[in-house]
């Protein structure tokens, strides 16, 4: 049995923890990337991998079973491809609870002015410190997963009303509010959190008709950026529609560590709106968590048992 | 009957409940500043306040009753002086929530490097976004008032365990931590958060000794500047002792619209802080709702009720 592991090379955590495997079953071949012969994925069993895989490697396999990814979003996988060999992707949600901080953090940052009256106060300013307090707003939430679940808990403590969509009804509290739309959960909240992954089906899903509807409301986006219109929230954004926004998540991204705005349009610029370089899954300690998890499967895995966390290949999250 | 309020003259919205009141005590002298013809206290049954009140007119009052400030901290009145001559000052919790928000935002942008990923991100530069998440931290909660108990609402979800002084364990939790001093509670928690009143136990009573141990953790401060040492908080953050602070209140204020800095000591130039110009309280409907619990007060008197919030002239707050 082969285990590949492409992911966290340098990370000695990774390397002890993949040692005390070794160790405990010396019959399976176990490898980190860099230690290993491999140049595709031929007789490998198990891969994790936390980078994009190409449809030549994918070809090149002959017994792959599982493809692990450490994290959540599974939008970068040729997802169709894999299915058709067979593989099982299977992701963890293992860093949830920091993207809904970073959600938080973000929207009490906009509203609470935090790095305008900082910057400020650096230089002496102490203008214009009157802020918006998020207590008692109307919330709404686009995306019930892991992500929007705990984002609710960090709103109760606000005495926040929470907007979202009726099909969600049965697996939340009765006293939210429910509705049919998106559209509709936007325009009866005063601010909206995303937290959809990127599909077919959610791919510019808040578009303009939506956005150009949001007067004087606040969006934060913790998902994927291509989920809300870019050009279309760009505009919302310059001509005053949208109050502000909150963005971790983006549509351009550095390929190396070049100089890269986020987006074509010039996002940078504007001051109603605090941005994040897709940083919600990068708390310190989540990456030994996503490690305890990748371990947890393998051992699943080499164990025989059922490994937790298969994407459904048709709906592609 | 006199009333006079010396307070929000170009608030329309104090004028129109002032304007209401006056209508149904037709009987009762109701006068906001600029309109009256007052320049000493003389005859004046209440004062309402947010400025500081002279000896001189405490002095020149003879049948003043009471004294209302619309916010919490009493620290710059005269408060000897008012009790000798037996006026009550009354003062408001209205805005406790809005501080225990503050804190909560000012404690996940130091944590979560939110100014600092966005001023690097708008100028294309995406490196070092590892932040560091408050989930599972040790929290201490110095001050245990309306803000501090609301400050551990906002922490619970976050899964955190809280640690305070034995003396509010009877009106608290069985499962938080309790501790003898405020040492202790210090040297045992990863965020101490402090929410003190500025009295003449209170001064300085975060010092030199406290802060010099408190080696790798943070502080949040949303009470007064002075309860914690400025030279001791300074040098204990320019020699990395604290991993950080975030800081609403200060050492110096501005005395007219001049540019400031909040200490002798330049903070400003820290990168280890997030810094705010004293605005906890300064949300833009906390404004309404402070006037508001003033026109109650007002119209208790008016009708001979008790007011509430009676400052204890030993304690001083």
């Amino acid at each position: 049995m082969r285990i590949l592991i492409r992911y966290g090379k340098r990370n000695e955590y990774l390397h002890q923890k993949v040692s005390t495997l070794k160790m405990k079953y010396p019959h399976i071949d176990i490898s980190i990337d860099h230690e290993s012969e491999y140049n595709n994925l031929e007789n490998v069993d198990l891969l994790v991998t936390n980078s994009i895989i190409s449809k030549a490697e994918i070809d090149s396999s002959n017994i792959l079973k599982y493809l692990i990814i450490p994290f959540t979003g599974v939008n970068q996988l040729p997802l169709d491809e894999l299915d058709q060999k067979g593989i099982k992707v299977i992701n963890s949600h293992i860093n949830s609870r920091y993207v809904a901080e970073k959600a938080i953090a973000l929207a009490l940052a906009l509203l609470g002015k935090i790095v305008e009256l900082d910057n400020n106060l650096r230089i002496g300013n102490w203008k214009h410190s009157t802020w918006t307090s998020i207590y008692e707003m109307k919330c709404g939430i686009i995306g019930m997963g892991e992500i929007g679940k705990k984002i609710i808990n960090h709103l109760i403590p606000f005495e926040c009303q929470i907007n979202t969509l009726e099909r969600y009804k049965n697996k939340l509290q009765s006293n939210f509010n429910y509705y049919e739309s998106i559209k509709d959960v936007c325009l009866n909240s005063d601010i909206v959190f995303v937290s959809l992954p990127l599909t077919n089906e959610t791919k510019n899903i808040i578009n303009g008709d939506i956005l150009y509807s949001m007067k004087d409301k606040y969006i934060i986006n913790v998902g994927r950026g291509d989920v809300i219109e870019e050009e279309a929230l760009y505009n919302a954004l310059k001509n005053n529609i949208l109050k502000g926004a909150g963005l971790d998540v983006w549509y351009q991204y550095p390929q190396s560590g070049s100089v890269t705005y986020p987006s074509k349009f010039p996002f940078h610029e504007f001051k109603n709106i605090v941005i994040s370089p897709h940083c919600g899954g990068g708390a310190s300690r989540c990456r030994s968590e996503e490690i305890d998890g990748v371990m947890e499967k393998i051992e699943a895995f080499i164990q025989g048992e059922e490994i937790n966390n298969v994407i459904n290949t048709t709906k592609k999250y």
